[in-house]
């Protein structure tokens, strides 16, 4: 069977299996995941057999060590899974809900009621273990899942799938409500792309690279994010304490994420007071100031910022810091090299707060908390997917509900239109 | 200046003409919408004399005479253009608006506001009047639009765009939030579709080849409706007065739209009663009754319906009518050859009403009232600037508030994450 074929007939499957699913009580949903982390568990050395041959051949390849640390699924990992899985049972079905029922003159009870979107498709580069957290999100919400992990993970996805597949079936509900592309070849991710007819989203996790492929080859709508370049501006009145300790978390707790501080803009005012001291508990940390010039002049361990370092996801121990005259110029500043991701402002002025939060564009606006939230668990939506930096359908972090739409209803007693 | 550069001109100053619109309050672009009524009605000799020139290249082309009645502007049109401005002003502006808040363990307060969605790329090919109508919706949204009309329409467009422009720098807001392209070159659309760094959507409203044009080019979400294939179920339970009413309302009342029905779905055991009298009201209205074999044998005027009158959107008076053997049949139906638009159920049979809404995958679905009423005025949404049959960000008919999206903002008070 051709890659075309098989993907194609991957695809209708999802699509009739969709229309099962959309039908599905909670109970039996929470059934199937409780039932999928008992196996997990169950089947662990299995799970650790098949991991091992995409470790052997990770190493035969040569893969660096951080890969191959994503890639191992051990007993913790494992664990991990399994109370994923129970976690996200506990949830809430959001799948039924109506969020308002409201009259109309003509005696029609109009309303919206919650739906599933139908067939997702969810393309990824990282640890296996994102396969079982999105099979899990994707059946609470009522949708079926194609994922396409990373080639390096093939046969972890595929005893996943196996797992997966088995509760599924045992509980009622159908086998093809979760599959796994069972190849390495890329083109299956373009073929997978064009199928319109049966897929009713695209959701991408990965680097830069992997978003823009998917956004460019799909025909179908695609949720995702390409970067997080957050910045927090200090302003006048901010106390400096809080300050230090929302800047130094959000740049130090863990950088390598895309809701880590990359740019903090810091009021003039305040820059020969507060500047030296937060610069010099980062740098203690390992962080490296790339500064403006008025920076420099206060810090002069720090690096002189390049042009390119304005708007950059470094990823990693190095921060951007300008020096600003007010608001106008970090407003100005975060719309010019923000990406729409997550902005916060640490202040006391009531009205600057305001501002602040009307007029940033990003997903998220904090005021006097660390960017770090920005995370579906951390903002109370539960287990999250992803986080769509796009304003269509879901702006910001992704739970079970943004894995919704919804449709009208309308009660009537014989209405026509005159 | 060539198209391309054009084009991006006016897209980067949609883009920067969104900075500012998103900041503005209800009452500036309620004053814009109403100074732009009255400009209408004050220019309409104007209107009249660039409308005639359209009118004059028109008949030379030879336009079939339903195309320049739609084309023209005469005094009526321009009176309903203005009245729809002033009813736009008139609605509650979505912008702004926090639909929750909720309060995290930590203390974080957590909400959600609406904010505009930022550049809408518009292309249609209908009357002027949707000029006026898409402009307005998009202010009140906070969305600046691009807009791009049928090329018989240009010079209509050109000084509507002219009288709107006026108004809006009359009240101090931004020129290029209204902007129309002024050129009938079709490589302008396919050059606005490419721009996604500075358009945020794009809403084509027009016949299924230009719905496709722009689906299939676009690298900008796209919110369309292809075609509207809606079916009435007629349950064994139906009150068949109610039955007869709704079916005929729904076929005959407007039969060119994409809410009117074209297939129509009998139960067996109230085919010989229901459907020759339906039949025979529905004939006398001029309907063509396109039967399956059953069908036939109860109404031999009847002329048998061939494979392809499933699923056809005749917007005309034509009928498909097919007998089945209760829900399941209905539903497998619609599912095969629906178009995910609108859907009724006529029916006195509660469990079947509630399966009825809960299964049928539509935008729209009623139970005893005309599929008519997919219309965001209808459903009580105020004036709708189109459908969408896709079921990202909105499924159904869209009015102000499907033109934003909304953002998290956190109230904070020094919390970091840990």
């Amino acid at each position: 069977m051709s890659v075309e074929t098989m993907i194609e007939e991957m695809a209708r499957a999802a699509k009739a299996a969709a229309r099962q699913l959309r039908k599905v009580e909670r109970g039996t949903k929470d059934a199937a995941l409780s039932l999928m982390a008992d196996r997990l568990l169950q089947r662990k050395e299995h799970i650790m057999k098949e991991n091992r041959k995409d470790l052997d051949l990770a190493e035969e390849r040569g893969l660096t060590s951080a890969m191959i640390d994503r890639l191992t699924l051990d007993d913790e990992t494992i664990h991990s899974m399994a109370e994923g899985l129970r976690e996200i049972a506990a949830l809430p079905d959001p799948v039924g809900t109506v969020t308002r029922i409201w009259k109309r003159p003509n005696g029609l009870s109009v309303g919206r009621m919650r739906i599933p979107l139908g067939v997702i498709g969810f393309i990824y580069e990282s640890r296996p273990n994102v396969t079982v957290d999105a099979a899990g999100l994707c059946l609470k919400s009522g949708n079926t899942v194609i994922l396409k992990g990373g080639s390096e993970a093939i046969k972890s996805n595929l005893i996943l799938e196996e797992i997966l597949k088995e509760s599924l079936d045992e509980t009622g509900l159908p086998q093809k409500a979760v599959q796994v592309i069972p190849t390495t070849d890329r083109e299956a991710v373009r073929i997978l792309l064009g199928l319109e007819d049966y897929v009713d989203i695209i959701i991408p996790r990965g680097g830069e690279g992997l978003i823009r492929f998917v956004t460019e080859h799909s025909r179908i709508p695609v949720l995702k994010h390409y970067k997080g370049v957050c910045h927090i501006y200090v302003d006048k009145s901010a106390d400096h304490g809080t300050a230090s300790d929302i800047c130094f978390n959000a740049k130090v707790q863990r950088p390598g994420v895309c809701n880590a501080m990359e740019t903090m803009l810091i009021h003039k005012e305040v820059a020969a007071e507060f500047l030296p001291s937060i610069a010099g508990r980062l740098m203690e940390a390992g962080v490296e100031i790339r500064g403006c010039p008025q920076t420099l002049s206060l810090v002069p361990s720090a690096v002189p910022a390049q042009d390119a370092d304005w708007g950059m996801e470094f990823l990693d121990l190095i921060l951007a810091v300008k020096i600003v005259s007010g608001m106008d110029e970090a407003l100005d500043h975060i719309d010019r090299y923000g990406s729409n991701h997550t902005e916060a402002i640490i202040t006391n002025d009531y009205e600057h707060a305001m501002r602040f939060l009307g007029e940033v564009d990003s997903s998220v606006v904090l005021v006097n908390a660390s960017t770090r939230f920005n995370d579906g668990n951390q903002l109370g939506l539960g287990a999250e997917i992803g986080i769509n930096t796009s304003k269509l359908h879901a702006f910001g972090p992704m739970g079970l509900e943004e894995l919704t739409t919804t449709k009208f209803i309308v009660y009537g007693n014989g209405q026509v239109r005159t």
